[in-house]
């Protein structure tokens, strides 16, 4: 039997819906966009089609939609692309790795960076942040849901604080792990750059978006042909933008009932492991977050030793985004910045559901992780 | 009828045995590397196996294999990530734009750049070459085949010059053109960084990969999770990345057969053009080429007015790599580099087959070019 696959924020299977719309474009289909012929024509439409799909998906437009490799690429883009109005950047202290790490490049630059608190729940505390941002800032770069809690943040709340001191700050949103899962919608949170990832809700890795509104002031970060508008160079890979286009429209398609769909089931895991595990403790109780993410902390135990006792479970003890570690045997970041004290940060557990998590799922989930919490000693 | 597709050097279909070998990864199977669960190993085995495919085909080892979105990004991650041991570089004059425009960011840098000239075949000059690689460089970067002409150039000879006066000189080759057409040795070669991009020869767009020599001092130039050793951080896209192993395998199994049937079917699109176009010319009619690549020039008619008038080909009058062009209404710096007088240049025509290509293509594709040159008014 196959293990419940509890870890869709680290990836997710393509939909069948997804490979359907590729399938033509890995077939008798295929052309460089650049290219006059019928076939080079055939290739630019179908691009054109996805990116007004992806667009929708956002409140953008299409021709703000540059296709990118992923996550990485698109967070890097923004960060080292944006041309800021002045040298002083403000980011949340729980952003990704593709977004922090490109931080530290512009703090070598010169650039000032400030991050910005969270509160337990992995939140970024408004009153601290808005007198952060009182001082006028370059750029402001905060993820919408952060990757390993779930926890949605205050995204336009922060964004009309930076803007109130620089009407000229450039924000920025890693959407991430949001996009598909959340309803987003780039101008009524007043963000100009929203990075994309495609493998996070089923497209396959390897195609991302940084949408871009209009006039706003980035310079490209790699070179070549000059393609999408001179902001990023390299033939289009018409396949995984298709597949990208094809997981918006299915996503907007039933966004309100499948979140509705997912966070029932997480409350059906969590209150089964609530009722099986002495002092487990639930990440971000109080706040809102992504309908599929259930973050938890078993006091005194390793996560890592709970989900290798648990093999019917594949899920992760934190983000899979750093290489090497296997999201395992670590404190991230995160739960330190939240200041979860460290015999609880050890024995946290991030279980992600999806669209193919079926209460059946749960209850066996919930059944092995129960008793693998049984089984593992403390520490 | 769909028009005789002889673009291939523009970019080529997906082989079935390619398509093949992705769709388990676009459906039952998935998993983010990185995760230590099964799923996750699962597709670490999978990215391992892509990793020796590719080596294999090109005289690397696994290890050295880094996989990237393409041709853009590896071209610019060995030109702007190399460790110059000198801020010294030689490069062809006739690159691809993702090295050329790198280049350009090298030079604002304070980085010298030299190019070295071509002859009128678009290969590089030897004896020129001699004497500018006799001061010692940095960097040498030279592609192995000419996508516009489908020129080889002396690669091997030129990284021994350069190795003679310098031997810790780094080598770069851009085998986009080459890779799966034409044998490559990296180590045959001399070189230390060798760029391959997946969907010139039958992968999808969206996946290359740059082979970097173990020891090669290289840094990364893009910012996060830290996966492959640091040097390209993202999550590996195993879809893409079986894909380019099975496109690396496909071309192992059948290089030489699938060259020679090529460079027949070439040969009879030559005697037909020749036979029917008065003045047409041949390039690169006297260097070793591409065996599927054919360039021809059509003095004093237009290109883009030739192909204009032969819909039944789906061709380019130069590279489809610059954005909007179409491939249409220039003349390109190669043939500017090679000397080619503007009349010619003017009537540029490149015709690329591949795998699919058959005599009854090849036939139907020359008729239609000899009638459209005929219909064409001179300018």
């Amino acid at each position: 039997m196959d293990p419940v696959y509890l870890d869709h924020n680290a990836t997710t299977p393509v939909a069948p819906a997804v490979r359907d719309a590729m399938l033509p474009w890995l077939g008798e289909a295929f052309g460089n966009p650049a290219s006059a012929h019928a076939p080079g024509r055939a290739a630019a439409a179908a691009l054109a089609r996805a990116r007004a799909e992806v667009a929708a998906l956002v409140g953008a437009e299409p021709d703000e939609v540059v296709f990118t490799s992923g996550g990485t690429e698109s967070d890097n883009l923004a960060v080292l692309g944006t041309q800021l109005p002045r040298p002083r950047i403000v980011a949340s202290a729980v952003e990704h790795p593709a977004v922090e790490a490109a931080l530290v490049v512009r703090e070598r630059q010169g650039v000032a960076v400030e991050r910005l608190a969270v509160d337990r729940d992995a939140r970024v505390e408004l009153e601290r942040a808005a007198a952060t941002l009182r001082v006028p800032a370059g750029l402001l770069t905060v993820m919408l849901a952060q990757n390993e809690t779930g926890t949605i943040e205050p995204v336009a709340q922060l964004a009309a604080l930076a803007r109130a001191a620089a009407p000229d700050v450039i924000v920025h949103c890693d959407a991430a792990q949001a996009v598909g899962k959340h309803a987003v919608d780039m101008r009524a949170l007043g963000v100009d750059l929203l990075t994309i990832v495609g493998h996070k809700f089923y497209a396959p890795a390897g195609i991302g978006a940084l949408v871009v509104r209009r006039g706003t002031p980035l310079a490209a970060t790699n070179y070549g042909g000059g393609q999408q508008r001179g902001l990023r160079s390299g033939t289009e890979p018409v396949a995984l933008a298709v597949a990208l286009g094809a997981a918006c429209r299915l996503a907007a398609s039933d966004l309100e009932q499948e979140s509705a769909r997912q966070r029932a089931l997480r409350e059906r895991l969590w209150q089964q492991l609530r009722d099986g595990i002495d002092g487990i403790v639930r990440t971000a109780a109080d706040a809102p977050t992504l309908p599929g993410t259930l973050h938890v902390r078993v006091p005194g135990r390793e996560g890592a030793a709970i989900l290798a006792a648990a093999p019917a479970v594949a899920a992760s003890t934190g983000s899979a985004c750093h290489a090497g570690d296997g999201g395992h045997g670590v404190v991230t970041g995160v739960l330190a910045a939240m200041g979860v004290p460290l015999v609880e940060a050890t024995g946290a557990l991030r279980l992600s559901l999806g669209r193919s998590t079926i209460a059946a799922d749960i209850d066996r989930a919930a059944a092995a992780l129960v008793a693998a919490c049984r089984s593992v000693p403390r520490h």
